[in-house]
């Protein structure tokens, strides 16, 4: 058996009655996969003694290396804890370590321990423990005939922290990996069948050793170029080469995001920025403020949800509303303008747009966005059509806006160097 | 082995290295469940003979019924067909019916059959073809060695027809199934370890036909109740007695959100809405803009992300913040009773706090939040004190936001009568 194959097994009633979607396993799936790893097998099983004892059973005959997410927490419906003492033959001890953890976890929330917290240190005594920093279920590891075997929270970012600080760096330090090289490149403004029309010459071009995968989400096409055992050199070479041919539509790669690279050139070029939104109700400003450190560039919002708010908190001309409409071109300029006034921000971005389901006419239907910017040395707008899903609607019209001030700020033509 | 085991398993590389989550299999969990299955585990297995081979002996030694997705296109990575013949000693026919379904499928889009196509067609000898409205891949159905095997491919619209016009009828009809009911009881304000203590005594006099299951999230607790071959009406009982144990946790059912839920409220009170944001920076106006039909009691926010514009823009006395810090209870009272004033609503939310990851002190370090609440009645604000995370911190802010006005408008504490 390859050593590199991993069986990715997550436990939980929750998931087999289709409650909630696995994207635990795809994450980590992506990440091991990145890491070199082969993974073979993602397997779900139910919170039972035998569904969990038949996966590990399964993962060993597949895998040199058994991943399982799920069923630590304090509760009666977890017994994951039970099925690993027996299948290791293990005694359960205290393990202080974890139980000062767990201690003063609670206190610096200022909470009392329960005694079902305090069940959380125990562990089985021939494990290696792995430190959770995000919750008081620990990890642990084992290595047990030649078969490595590590147990995770099933929260996602206590399993995330524990994948990233610990599993990821420590099996590819005990297990054979691929060298693994990949850059993906990150795109907005264009879909995917178009896109690949764009740059199919290019692809063509791709040697046999890089390959390329499209991975379409609402509004951004990311493109991953993935190479094994060669060099970066190679790769960042073809990227080059792309970027000669999109220029305008990437934004960014690996794990940038439009608002962390708007924040990025903001903060480098010294701007400020404030926001006026209507449909988009809060989402464009939620994503601006996500990026840490946004308080050094981003000064704050209006939200008119309401038309009475457009005129009587933002300014708005209400003549201009009864005129051309609150979705119109004027209304978010004007937004747009009176909140760089307001607020006395270098930019301010204004949404205004019919989000649905609900609101639509046939001149305006429903997915109809206006986006606006104002800034040092002029006011743009752009309309956007979109579709009939209120949460991808208001999803792509905030990216729309974000990716406008984007293209203003790297092209400078609504800027000036200060 | 209980006859209505269902094992799912979803056939493809596109799974195994992350870059689709496997949305098919929750859907078909969901489904099975609610026909009365008992998914008993999903698996996937890669683009391989002996992956394929290794998924289906599993399948078959945990469970009666079998479905498998993908694999069953006309190109060459799918070799699902060649396994399956092998595994069921088959020889592999033309099918008539299904050659001349694809004939007359790609007759009516006006494109020409390939060879590649024309091999949908071929079928194992030994197994009853699905038919497959939405596509030219048939489905198959095999009944051998008292184990059922369905195999379908993995285009979602395309399963989701075979599914519901012949494996759910059609499995139902030759397989035993449990009656079915549930209800999820929705729950904020208290974690999970806690809030099972509190619930203890009821839990242990739940009948065993009734099980219970703990599903956390961020801030929430839900509480699905499940009964096989029983009636709803013993579940509300139970429920009901919950209710009484912990009124002011449950906030709602099934698919309810918080921000629905007070969406409701106000729009049953005819209330109206404005925010005032400062850590949430938009996520609290966003959850509730998300909900369709907000429009009717939302007004608006003002997202006060720097200081100046909390008294310039949103009348926050500067001395105030001199004096206590924005992140204190008289600023948060202030942002809301100024809020409240400016979009003249009947209530007003504020938020203020640390998210991090910078900007912590020790008398106030990162997750230290103060959530107001202005109303027609007086003024209601509370200190929350959250962790390290930055967006958890502002998540758990803004459906502490939400709830404390679900509990306002409930108990009326500081609304009255319209």
């Amino acid at each position: 058996m390859e050593e590199n194959k991993v069986v990715i097994i997550s436990i939980g009633d929750e998931i087999l009655i289709g409650q909630i979607v696995n994207t635990n396993a795809s994450w980590m799936a992506e990440k091991f996969n990145e890491f070199g790893f082969n993974v073979v097998s993602i397997l779900t099983a139910g919170d039972s003694y035998s569904s969990i004892w038949n996966a590990l059973v399964y993962g060993r005959s597949m895998a040199s290396l058994i991943v399982v997410t799920g069923g630590l927490g304090p509760t009666k419906d977890d017994i994951t804890k039970k099925v690993v003492a027996d299948f290791f033959n293990s005694k359960m001890i205290i393990n202080q370590e974890v139980l000062s953890h767990v201690e003063s976890f609670f206190e610096r929330r200022g909470r009392s321990l329960t005694e079902l917290n305090q069940l959380q240190a125990m562990v089985p005594h021939n494990c290696t423990v792995i430190p959770n920093a995000q919750g008081t279920a620990p990890g642990m590891y084992f290595h047990h005939n030649e078969k490595h075997f590590v147990f995770m929270p099933g929260v996602p970012f206590e399993m995330k922290g524990i994948m990233e600080s610990w599993v990821l760096p420590r099996m590819q330090s005990v297990i054979p990996v691929d060298k693994i090289v990949q850059k993906t490149v990150l795109t907005h403004g264009m879909g995917e069948s178009f896109l690949a029309d764009k740059i199919s010459a290019w692809e063509d071009n791709l040697p046999k050793t890089i390959s390329l995968a499209y991975l379409p989400s609402p509004g951004k096409v990311r493109l991953r170029l993935r190479g094994k055992n060669i060099s970066m050199v190679e790769i960042d070479n073809h990227i080059e080469e792309l970027e000669r041919i999109i220029p305008d539509l990437i934004y960014g790669y690996e794990v940038d995001t439009l608002e962390s690279v708007v924040g990025k050139l903001l903060l480098q070029k010294n701007y400020t920025l404030a926001i006026a939104e209507s449909c988009t109700g809060g989402y464009l400003s939620h994503l601006v403020t996500d990026v840490p450190g946004s308080s050094a560039y981003f000064l704050g919002s209006i939200i008119a949800y309401a038309n009475s708010i457009k005129s009587e908190v933002l300014g708005v001309n209400s003549d201009v509303i009864a005129l051309h409409g609150a979705v119109s071109q004027e209304v978010a300029l004007e937004m747009a303008i009176n909140t760089r006034q307001r607020f006395n921000s270098d930019f301010a971005l204004a949404t205004t747009g019919i989000a649905g389901p609900d609101g639509g006419t046939d001149e305006k239907p429903v997915g109809t966005i206006w986006v606006a910017l104002a800034g040092p040395k002029g006011n743009i707008s752009k309309k956007f059509q979109f579709g009939d899903h209120r949460l991808r609607n208001i999803n792509l019209s905030a990216n729309s806006a974000l990716n406008m001030l984007r293209l203003s700020l790297i092209n400078e033509f609504i800027s000036e160097s200060k």
